[in-house]
C-alpha cells in the first residue's frame, strides 16, 4: 500500500460538508468516488478536519492508501479529472509515510473567518463570507479576542452535537483585523471543538456590536455553559486554511 | 426631477450583461424593475459602462431621475430591499447634479482583471476569475504590458460587434502583476472597446506562455486587426471597478 496525503480546496456550499452522509454529497465521498473511478482502489479518504455543511476549505488535508505506486503528478491530476463538475480540487498529492495519518497527526489547524461589515448586501462574495450590515467595532473584537487565548473548557463555544471526548482545548491564535469593509477573524489550535470558530466569531460579533464588553466574552467562557455563549455565525464565512504535522511526518 | 448616481456591485454570473436585452435579465433592468416597486417611477438607469454576461461590477456606476427627493439613504435601502434575490446590490445612492450623466460624464474607467494560474481547477474562485492551468511568465507579461500605453488604433483587440465611434482609444495604465497563484491585470482609460481588456489579457496570456514576445504583442497592435489579436479571455476574470468623473461632478 502506497500513502498519499493530498492537500484539497473546495467550496461547501456545494456539499453536505467534509463527512460521507446519507443526505447528500460529502467532500469526502466526491473523493472516494475519484479514486474509484481512477485506479478501482474503494479506498477510504481520512480527512484532517470535519467541516460542516457551508464551510470551505483552502488547504483541508486527508491521506489516501493506493494499491499501486502511482506518481504523485498523476494522483493529482487523475482525481482532479474525475472530479470535474464538483467544487473540490485537489492541490497536491504527496507520498507520505504509512505512519502519517492526516488526521492523528495533525499539531494544528487554521482557520479563517471572512465578514463582510456593510449596509449593501453582498453580491461575489455571497456565500464566501458572512455579511454583518449592522456596523462592528474591529478594534473592540481585536481586544477582547486574546481573552480566550490559552487552555480552557471551551463548553462555552462547542455545539451541542460534538463528539470530543473532552471540552478542554488550547487556543493558539485568535487575532481579529479590519481592511476595508472586511474583518477576518484567524483561530489556530491543535485542534477545535465542533462550531468552535463560528461560536467564537458569533460572540466576538456581539463585542463589536457594543452588545458585550471584553469581560463579557470572558465571563461567557468561564459559564462553561453553551446558553452564555451568543450565537453561532453561519458557515458561509469559514474556510479551513492549513493543517500542519510534525517536520518529520510532513 | 431629482438625480442620483448610484454605485453599483454585482456578480455578472446571474444576469445577461448591464443592458436590458430579450435575451434574460440584464443588470439595468433589475434595478429599473426595483426603482419602479420602490416608488413607481418608470424611469431609465444609465450605466457607464455596459459591461458583458458574465462580466462583474464592484463599482459600476449609473444615474437614475426620480420624481421625488427621497433621501439618500432611503434609496439605497428601498432599491436593495426590492433587489433581494438578485446578485446585485446598490453600495451607494448620492444626489448629483442635472449635468451629471452617468456614461458621458466619466473621465476614466478602470477594470481588473484576476487570472488564477494553477494546475488544479478552481472552486471558490469558479466563474469569478479565470483560470490558465499552464505556467504563465507574469513578468513577461509586465514588461510587455506598457507596449500597449498611449493612444492608438485598438481595432486589433476590438470585438467586430463593437458600436464605438472610432477605434481610437488612449490608454493610461496597463499592470500586470502575480501574488502567489494569482495575476492581476489593471487597465485605465477614458473609455474603451468591446472586449479590449480581454482581449488585452488573451494577448497578455500568450506571451505569458512564451508563444508571444512584447515584440509580437506590438506588432499585434500595429497590425490593426482582430485576427492579429489572439483569443478573447473569457467574461469571468473582469470586474469593473471603478468609474471617475470631474470633481465638479463628483
Amino acid at each position: 500500500m502506497n500513502r498519499y496525503k493530498l492537500t484539497i480546496e473546495y467550496d461547501g456550499r456545494f456539499f453536505v460538508g467534509w463527512q460521507r452522509q446519507d443526505s447528500g454529497l460529502g467532500v469526502q465521498q466526491a473523493i472516494e468516488d475519484a479514486v474509484r473511478a481512477f485506479c478501482g482502489d474503494a479506498a477510504l479518504v481520512q480527512g484532517a478536519g470535519r467541516t460542516d455543511s457551508g464551510v470551505h476549505a483552502l488547504a483541508q488535508v486527508a491521506h489516501v492508501d493506493l494499491a499501486k505506486d502511482w506518481p504523485t503528478d498523476t494522483v493529482r491530476d487523475a482525481l482532479n479529472a474525475h472530479l470535474k463538475g464538483h467544487a473540490v480540487s485537489i492541490l497536491s498529492a504527496e507520498l507520505a509515510d504509512q505512519e502519517f495519518h492526516a488526521r492523528f497527526s495533525a499539531v494544528e489547524r487554521s482557520y479563517r473567518y471572512r465578514i463582510i461589515n456593510r449596509r449593501p448586501p453582498l453580491t461575489v462574495d455571497a456565500g464566501l463570507a458572512w455579511w454583518v450590515p449592522s456596523n462592528l467595532d474591529a478594534e473592540a473584537m481585536a481586544e477582547a479576542a486574546p481573552g480566550l487565548l490559552g487552555t480552557h473548557d471551551f463548553t462555552t463555544f462547542r455545539a451541542s452535537e460534538c463528539q470530543a471526548r473532552s471540552p478542554v482545548k488550547t487556543l493558539d491564535d485568535l487575532t481579529v483585523q479590519r481592511l476595508g469593509d472586511e474583518i477576518t477573524v484567524s483561530a489556530r489550535a491543535r485542534s477545535f471543538l465542533h462550531h468552535q470558530v463560528r461560536n467564537f466569531v458569533g460572540a466576538l460579533a456581539l463585542v463589536g456590536e457594543g452588545k458585550w464588553s471584553a469581560r463579557d466574552l470572558a465571563g461567557a467562557l468561564a459559564a462553561r455553559d453553551r446558553t452564555a455563549g451568543g450565537p453561532t455565525a453561519p458557515a458561509d464565512g469559514l474556510y479551513l486554511v492549513g493543517v500542519t504535522y510534525p517536520e518529520s511526518e510532513a
